[in-house]
This record gives C-alpha cells, structure tokens and sequence, in this order.
C-alpha cells in the first residue's frame, strides 16, 4: 500500500496512482484528525470523494502517529494524550474517538487502537501495553462502523509468549485482518525476523495478514515467506524525493555527478513513465534545481518499481513458485542494495 | 508564453503543458547557463529533448536577470560581470557568449543580450544604456545561430525620443521580431502604458511584437490594443504555488478559512482539470498541508485561466471585435481583480 498521509501521496494525483496499478492506499488518522479534522472530511463526502480516490483506502489508527510523532505522550487507561506535531495543541485519542475518526472519513478497512510497544520494554512494560491494545480493541469492536472492515493489531514487544496471548485474544474477538505491530520500531533485524516468524503462523490462514510500516524488499521477502499478505511504507516515496531511486541496477543517488550528461534513462529495465520519457541528465537537473517535476518523476518510478516487484511475487506464488522468486530476488537484492 | 525557467513549467509536465494547449515556451538563459550548463544541454541533445517539449521555445537573453538576480553586477562595454546567485561564482556575459548559450539551448527564438535600463533613470543614463544594447545587438546579429530567429529588444527608459532611437537603430538591423523590454521595472503604470502605447506603433506590423514580463491583465488589453503579439509572465504559476487563483469570480485565496468544508468547485465556469475532479475544500486542505498536489492542481487551473483568457482575446481579434472583448474584460477585471 501507497502512503498517502495527508489524504494524497506525495507528488502523485489519484489518477496517477490508478495508471500505475496502485489497488489499495494507505491514509493516516492522526494527520487527517488534526488537519482538516475528520469532521470536515465527513462533511464533504469521505476521504474518497475527497481526494477522488475511488479504490480501496486503508485507515491506520494513529497509534502509531501518536508515538512516533508527538512531542508529548501521556498514555492513559481510556486513551492517550498528546500535543499535536502541527501547532502543540492538546488532545485526547480513545478507542471510541479512534473508531469515529475513521467511520468519519470512510475508509475500507479500519485499524484498533493500539499502544505502539516501544523498543526496548521490559516484559512487565509490554505486558501492559498489549493488554492494554486487548482493552482498546475490544472497545474498538463494539464501536466498529457499519460497512467498514477492522484489523486488529498483535502487539507483545519482542516477548514470544506476549505477542502469542496478544494473538490469541484478539483471534477471540474475531476481526477481519490482523495486523502485527510494534516492529521495525529499533530492534535489531533478527529480532523482528524472529517476531515475524514465529506471530504470522499463529493468525488464522483465511484472514489477511498485514506487517506494518515495512518495506525493505528482503523484509518483505521474509515476511511473506513467513505468511504476511499485506504491506505499507513510506520508502519509495520519501526516498524518491530526496533523489534515492531504486533500480534493476541497485539503488542511485540522482544528484551524483556522473549522470550530469547521461542521455540514458534512469533504469534501462524498466518501463515506467520517468523511464519511457527523461534522461538521468534532465532528473538530475530537476533534483538539483528543486524543482517539483524532479518529485513527481522520482515518486512516479519508485512506485513503479516497488509495484511492479509485488506484482511479480505475487505471479511468482500464483504459479507455487514463491521460494524460487524468494531466493533469485535475495541475491540480486543484496548485491544491488547491500540490504539485509 | 508559460514560464518555464529551469527547462520546466514548475510543478508541470511537459504533457501537461500541450493538453492545456500551451503553444510556445519560455526558458531562462541566465538559468540553465548557470545550471546544468548549456554544454550539459547541447550535449544531450538540445532544450526541447532535454525537458520533451516538442513545441517552439524562446529563450530569453539573460540581460533582465543579471538586473533582477544578480547580488553583483558590473555592466562593462563588452558585457557584464556578475556574481551567480546560486553558489556566488563570478561570471562574464557578453553578446556572443549569450547567442553561444542559446544556439547550445536550440530555443527556437533567442533574444539579443540587452542592458535592462533600471528605472528610475537619467536620460543620460538611459541613452548609454540603450546605445550599449543597440551595440549588444549587433554583434548578436553577427553570431546568429542557424535556424533560429533572433528578435531586438527596445530600450530607452522612460524617454519616448529614446525609445525612437533604439526601435529605428533595431528596425535597420532586421530582427525577425522586437521585443520591448525595460517595462514594469517600478515605474507608474500610466508610464508604462505611455511607453507602450508610444513604441509599439513603431515596430514593423508584419514582425512578432513582444512585451517581455508583463502577465497583470489589464496590462495585456492596454498592449494588444497598442499591437503587442506576445508576452511571457511567471503571475498565473507563481501565485499558484502561493494559493492566488484566478478565477471568473475574481482572484481567490485558497487558504480562507470559508472554504474549509466548500464541496464547490474552485470555479464553478471552468473547464479545467482542477475544477473538474477537486473542490474548494480539498484544495485548501492540499494548500495547508504543504502538498505536492496543491502546486500542481493550483498552476494547472492558473494556466489554464489564463490561456482561455488569450484564446478567447484571438477569438475577438479574429472576428473584428477585439474592442467589444476589451471593454467586457477590463469591466470584469476591474470588477473581480481591482487591478489597474
């Protein structure tokens, strides 16, 4: 899933990211919360109608936002106060003001409330934290909004036996989806690969599965070998506009020197849009004049090509053919991106 | 003609720009001197590859930026020194090093290295400065590039005999087109009109008469009636990315708090792709949040305002009723711009 905070992602027009196959986006709840303010968005028809989007939209809670973002946090037993990152006003977020934010803009599929566990937390911090999540679903539940799906979100910290009751209580409760939270949040990367592992096998088959805020490709692999069907992260877009662009040929800083008088296109493999038409002279020349053309174009082939990659493992595990996608991708991955 | 000063409308594409029906572009010498460096562009094939603009571009000579960028300028006999204002590198420009640039570029119509004459003026000031342009224009004649035409710039300041002086010393040399230049440089508007409505009679009627950075509107009904053919202006663009949008209802500042929850069109009378897909509320929304898409959808909706407005000028000019057109406009600019 594109991440389109702010009700668009960056640089792109809705229509742009139906052209480039996009099938699901990604908006936050906090962002749109504190601006325009969820009332508003009602107001003018949802956040489909309002950013003339008419795909599905997928809807976090914010509770990630609320961590990662605020300048203050206060978590309490019926919610968490915060100030917002905008202009340091003070709310107050509740499972039942969550549920109606999102009922407000009308997204597809809704998030729980949940408290992000940070890292690291002591067993006795995460314990807390994830039966607060447990609470805070359950209140998300009986608030749900007519037509709209809800994910609930395994939290646990890095505790096997935590993330496993986090599972099985919200299994009990019977959501739509199950999302698993509280990774990629500093732990060292065997830790969260030892979490994905051993938590998606413990989510029911017949229900997405989807891995929050993660997409480093070799990750990807990882968890979708482990059973995640879901994805979303910032990477292509916000590495696209500070000129990292990802390629067949590995990842390229577009300001280097080298492409000043370069007629070739950025990525010879591929066939998007940026590709089809400009130089690696002209993108380089958009990049270091700032110029909002280098944003789009950078944006246009990062998305291009992380899709273009989900499309080919999906075919790939279509055809039963997962593993060896999984391990041909691996060795280009790390060769190229020294990922991993 | 849209601005386009570092080989891009900003916030356009370049297919943008012909399916809003744009015809000619313009780009900036002094920029793309500056940045990549014409030996980048002509190395890689020219300013219309580079940027895949397959239409007619005009290049301005650099002289009106020297005046207006510059932290330093030194105006000597054979050119000008002055200091980039990128990275504060000091540089030399002269008559032949400007047609080196701009037959490097491949503009389609280059314009002579003039000396913007700063206002206010003495008029033994103003005579120095229109004799060194009148110099400059000669040894740009000498070093014409092949195939690409070269239009005089008239200057003078404020004085009518000079402005005679510099059209009759042009006229003699055989530009393809004459451009005036040295307007809206500070100087009253009832000036400015004087001076236009003085000099452009004297220009030959089958060349392209050009009034060089004049967008205000009002501006343009006053010069079409003296002759004007062409202007270029960075208003409809540049106000776009500030949130001023032209609209048939007068000039509208996106941010306004009323707009908030407005599912209205920004212009319920236009046609173009913002006003068709966004409303006032989306918009505003784009403009707070600091968004990509708010440049965009703003300059799309600002050119496409303006580019009806002379299409609709054409339209009366080639029905005989170019007067009737002018007093209906300047009634609803007044009315809706309070200009003038």
């Amino acid at each position: 899933m594109p991440v389109g905070t702010n009700a668009t992602v960056k640089a792109m027009s809705s229509d742009e990211m139906k052209e480039l196959g996009a099938e699901i986006i990604l908006s936050n709840t906090y962002h749109l919360y504190l601006r325009p303010g969820h009332d508003v968005i009602k107001e003018v028809g949802g956040l489909h109608e309002f950013m003339k989007w008419d795909g599905p939209v997928l809807t976090d809670s914010g509770g990630f936002q609320v961590f990662s973002l605020s300048p203050l946090r206060k978590i309490k037993d019926d919610g968490v106060e915060f100030r917002s990152h905008i202009d340091g006003s003070l709310h107050f977020l509740t499972a039942e003001l969550v549920m109606e934010i999102q009922g407000a803009l009308g997204s597809d599929i809704a998030m729980i409330f949940d408290e992000c566990t940070p890292y690291p937390a002591t067993r006795e911090y995460a314990l807390d934290s994830l039966k607060l999540t447990t609470k805070w679903a359950e209140k998300c539940l009986k608030a749900v909004n007519n037509g709209q799906a809800l994910f609930g979100i395994v939290q646990g910290g890095m505790y096997r036996d935590l993330r496993k009751q986090s599972a099985e209580e919200l299994i009990e409760m019977d959501f739509n989806g199950y999302a698993l939270g509280g990774l990629s949040v500093g732990e060292p990367k065997e830790l969260m690969y030892e979490m994905i592992n051993y938590t998606t096998p413990l989510l029911p088959l017949n229900k997405p599965r989807y891995l929050m805020g993660i997409g480093d490709l070799l990750d990807v692999l990882e968890a979708v070998s482990a059973g995640i069907d879901m994805f979303d992260c910032v990477m292509p877009t916000r590495n696209a506009r500070n000129g990292t662009l990802f390629t067949s040929q590995g990842r390229i800083s577009i300001k280097r020197e080298e492409f000043k008088k370069d007629t070739g296109p950025l990525d010879p493999e591929c066939e998007c849009y940026t590709c089809r038409n400009f130089s690696r002279s002209y993108l380089r020349h958009m990049f270091m004049s700032r110029e909002i053309l280098s944003m789009r174009l950078n944006t246009m082939h990062n998305l291009h090509f992380f899709m273009d990659f989900f499309r080919r493992m999906r075919a790939a595990i279509g055809r039963g053919e997962f593993e060896q996608f999984r391990k041909e991708q691996t060795v280009i991955l790390k060769k190229n991106f020294n990922e991993g």
